[in-house]
């Protein structure tokens, strides 16, 4: 039996490399040398991969998503039914998530946009500072990613929110939830960090009626998925000073087209969705586990809900 | 009796704020009203006040000089003798600058400043990116904020490193001293922080042979004084390659001139002497404590070690 990789051309090898280094027996086919569809018991693929493409293998088992979000795997024609989707809760993932959120917390909390201003403009010039205690995080979306990037923001002294779907008690986290609970928590949030999963529920979050619910000049952190932002409104709330700047590291589509308005907007950080990537040897573990105990017959680990839709 | 308050324009009444809150009864004399030099039993004052003009008071029985860093009493004239000197250990102060210094090592760390160029150029690319437990972490100096700074980066998974005068034992933290332990560090530190007490025996330490000392392509970050670095060795190495990008928060002189290579150069973030900024309603507390010590004869805190220059 043989598993199937299928990822961008730039990782391929390593993890191939990381997967043979734990199991080095392992017949690693590369997409789209798959060779006889019969063979593959697991794919283990990213958003590149054509989901219906996986029905023509018989005998697949399992399929991994080499990654925490799983909204590609719910547009249509998605997995083949009755095949278990495992995605990665990668440690070093959520890590370089934590890293990338403090990173542009700390530049909106510290003004470094208007210290590079005045850098561009040669004034020396120190400017009244917000005092920490009072610069308040809210996190949509308490996932994995959320819960350690919030617990950073915490240790750092920032109050810290937290917008769930369900209600959830979380220790050092005020939390909200529901259609109310967004409302009370957009209204205290002078920076936003978004990390929610794409859902139907979850598309257009970020909207003109939602983005004016922050206080005047709020901040906005969008690692989760382009889709959350409607992004002409977000472009107006920028022009208006509603919103005073955005770190941006996924879009709708990807890559962002080269004429659009967020590439030279002064007030507009964006990032090639490189806010967090897996590293095939912080991730391969948990894949070789996930093969092992599907062929022991064992439960998998990891699982993807999608009745919840992560 | 009464209180000498003596700092920048725009802080003084905040000052007075702070400590009238803590103290009602409080006499307070703004500078340069001081009235009758016989009634100041105290001077609270920053680096523009002249230590000179503080013996004109006679009954002077405590300076408090308003942040952490020294060295302006150590210039000549100095504080009159037999006065003792306090300084600040102020928490506020040392997470502000744990801030900032997170701030500028995950922004290297992360690759911003090639994000910012690659946005500039419209280039959607993903770097590739070096893990966090692979970016050694190198301060000089292990005091309050030194300290801090390191114990932040190590949670965050950074492997920290520090440099201190005499050998030290901190746990998590690989210690070096002395000239040998010096270049030792250097050598491996891919982002260097400089946040040592400026002594004649630090005054530019950072020059072209230490430079020199770490690995091409090294970061550097100095909020410490501007006298630690030979700022045109700098220049160079940053034109070299040798020095990958520095942020500075202190130069020599202050203001950095207008016409100043930093101020222009891409691969420099200038701040204007604000990585932290001391708040009188958080440091007003251990001033009031000072001066109730005075007025009581007891011991007197945070005192300034002028042998060991800090």
């Amino acid at each position: 039996m043989a598993i199937l990789l299928s990822t961008k051309a730039n990782a391929m090898e390593a993890w191939r490399d990381a997967l043979l280094e734990l199991e080095p027996g392992l017949d690693i086919r590369l997409f789209p040398d798959a060779g006889d569809p019969a063979e593959i018991e697991a794919a283990v693929c990213w958003t590149q991969h054509d989901m219906g493409e996986l029905r023509r293998y018989p005998n697949l088992g399992l399929i991994v998503s080499m990654g925490a979000g799983v909204d590609h795997l719910l547009r249509p024609p998605g997995p083949p039914p009755g095949v278990p989707v495992a995605r990665l809760k990668d440690e070093r993932l959520t890590s370089g998530m934590t890293e990338w959120v403090l990173l542009n917390v700390l530049r909106f909390h510290r003004q470094d946009l208007e210290y590079r201003a005045q850098q561009a403009a040669r004034v020396w010039d120190e400017l009244p500072a917000p005092e920490t205690s009072a610069r308040r995080v809210g996190f949509l979306g308490l996932g994995e990613l959320g819960m350690a990037a919030a617990h950073a923001c915490r240790l750092l002294g920032f109050p810290v929110m937290g917008w769930t779907r369900r209600a959830r008690q979380v220790e050092g986290v005020e939390t909200f939830h529901g259609e109310d609970g967004l409302a009370a928590m957009l209204g205290r949030s002078d920076i936003l960090v978004c990390l929610l999963p794409l859902t139907p529920d979850t598309r257009g979050i970020l909207n003109a009626r939602t983005l004016a619910m922050l206080p005047r000049g709020a901040f906005l952190i969008n690692a989760a998925r382009g889709g959350h932002v409607a992004q002409p409104d977000l472009l107006e709330a920028l022009d208006s000073g509603q919103i005073a700047a955005a770190a941006l590291d996924v879009f709708e589509p990807e890559p962002l087209p080269a004429d659009h308005p967020f590439w030279g907007h002064p007030r507009v950080l964006v990032w090639p969705h490189a806010a967090s990537i897996t590293i095939p040897r912080s991730a391969a573990p948990q894949v070789i586990e996930n093969l092992r105990r599907l062929r022991e017959g064992r439960e998998l680990i990891n699982l993807v809900d999608f009745s919840a839709g992560y």
